[in-house]
């Protein structure tokens, strides 16, 4: 299924379709952050977490799937087998799913798919979906939109801190993680994010969609040894025990179906208004617009016009 | 104009309208780069040098215009002050004109207006049109579409080359300048990259768009002190000579009118159908996605089917 979906072939919609009543039992984690946070080394430290017995949980993790969204580097093109490496620890899990997707040509980006990938991997019973992306700026806020909880991955003496806050990489966190806590300059780090943090709440974030209940902790984590670890596990439950007992996780549910239907219904109407219009319509204007002799907007108007308001 | 374009009032494309056949003349350049990369000194030297007299250009640089896409933080809200700041050396020069625009909590990439934007100064006789965005990843993408030649900045040190050769940072790149070149480490920077860039051409970048006759130099520049800039300027001109000669211009110019014209016809169709359909329904299907009683492609398909195909 979920290389059907992937590939978009309709026919991975339709079992999602049949799946979707199975689904909202997941909590969808997002994790993300700069490149060279140690992301991949933290999401394979907190699946391995999440599978250990914990008696002061809210119920038993379950399976855990993962989701990686590799930026499609022709630089590189071994980055999936990268990071499955990387996941090794996990891969020998029977009750870990790692999935690595490309990100077809949108750098950093999430793939538009991931989301219905991850719906797939909730209907199917994962106790955690944990989408790991990397990025900085947008795909945060691509991945909050997606994620219940999300995680931003930080680094001491990654750039200038002001530099990042300006960059308003924390709007999108739920949980702050400064990993790599054992270099020099951790502690700063940790102070200035939980200042900026500290200034920015309420009201931050999310698009004026913000959780003015919820304080993003700022923890410290050294993912290579596992330190900090469980922490990050203990707020993520907590942070999902909020969303539900507030009713901010289906205030969240409705923005997503909001958001994806009206993706989906944008992307679906154009489809057919360029099959109804036939393409030679569209070339003739792309023409006149790269002429000059035509502004795009206008071009627009006149496909509509001719088509009937 | 600009401030017609940006609130989105109609009246701003029908200005643009009017303009359209008086652009196509500008030099669009995207400066782009990770937060900490010194970016924004770097195009205030840029528009410096530009300004200067210079018989080996291909032209006189007329105008500059400048924007600044600053991502709309609430952390800070100061951000638009604190590019122009750094910006006032060129502020006072009356041939250059500076705008800063946020990015409507999107953040790191560009606004949607940002492309009309630069139309206009296009059309109003800039000479050169300097795009500044904050971002790693995506925003790369977005400003590689818009503009004709992209500066991709990168600093000494700013993390693992490797990992950020795994974004893919580089793709969208004509022209890479390390700056910041007197911190330790900038001749590893460049080399790393020159490797880079060597290893993946051609046929890397923008999405199977490559433009397999040109190399991406890598150039180092102390943005500070201005050391550097006059040879960005000058591999600026000539990749630009290098779109007009190989034809490339029009091939780029032709896929930004093709995307530019989908998008507004994506963002409009939806708009029309919304507004025969009535709020109502899709507010009821969003309720039914969220309590799990319908896929977000069934209520798609739902919307759709009514419509009649």
């Amino acid at each position: 299924l979920l290389s059907l979906i992937e590939a978009e072939d309709p026919a991975g919609q339709l079992g999602l379709m049949a799946l979707y009543p199975y689904t909202g039992r997941a909590h969808l984690v997002g994790v993300t952050g700069a490149p060279g946070t140690g992301k991949s080394t933290l999401v394979n430290q907190i699946a391995l977490e999440l599978r250990k017995p914990a008696s002061d949980r809210l119920a038993d993790a379950g399976r855990v799937g993962v989701i990686a969204v590799d930026p499609s580097s022709p630089f590189t093109g071994g980055a999936i087998l990268g990071d499955r490496i990387r996941m090794r620890e996990v891969a020998q899990d029977p009750a870990v799913f790692i999935r690595s997707m490309a990100t077809r040509g949108e750098l950093g980006g999430l793939a538009p798919t991931t989301g219905s990938m991850a719906q797939a991997l909730d209907g199917a019973g994962f106790g955690h979906v944990l989408i790991e992306t990397v990025g900085a700026g947008q795909a945060e806020v691509e991945i909050a939109r997606m994620a219940q909880s999300t995680v931003v991955v930080e680094a001491p003496g990654m750039g200038d801190e002001i530099q990042a806050i300006k960059a308003g990489i924390l709007e999108a966190a739920d949980i702050v993680v400064v990993n790599k806590a054992d270099l020099p300059g951790a502690e700063e780090t940790v102070r200035a994010l939980r200042t900026a943090i500290n200034l920015g709440h309420p009201g931050a974030g999310r698009g004026g969609n913000a959780d003015p209940m919820w304080v993003p902790p700022v923890l410290r984590t050294t993912a290579t040894t596992g330190e900090g670890v469980p922490d990050v596990v203990e707020a993520l439950a907590r942070h999902y025990r909020h969303l539900r007992e507030t009713g901010m996780l289906l205030v969240r549910e409705r923005e997503r179906a909001r958001r994806e239907i009206s993706a989906r219904l944008r992307e679906q109407l154009l489809a057919r208004f360029l099959r109804r219009k036939g393409n030679g319509t569209l070339e003739d204007l792309v023409e006149q617009v790269a002429g000059r002799r035509l502004s795009p907007q206008a071009a627009v108007d006149q496909m509509l016009d001719e088509a009937g308001a």
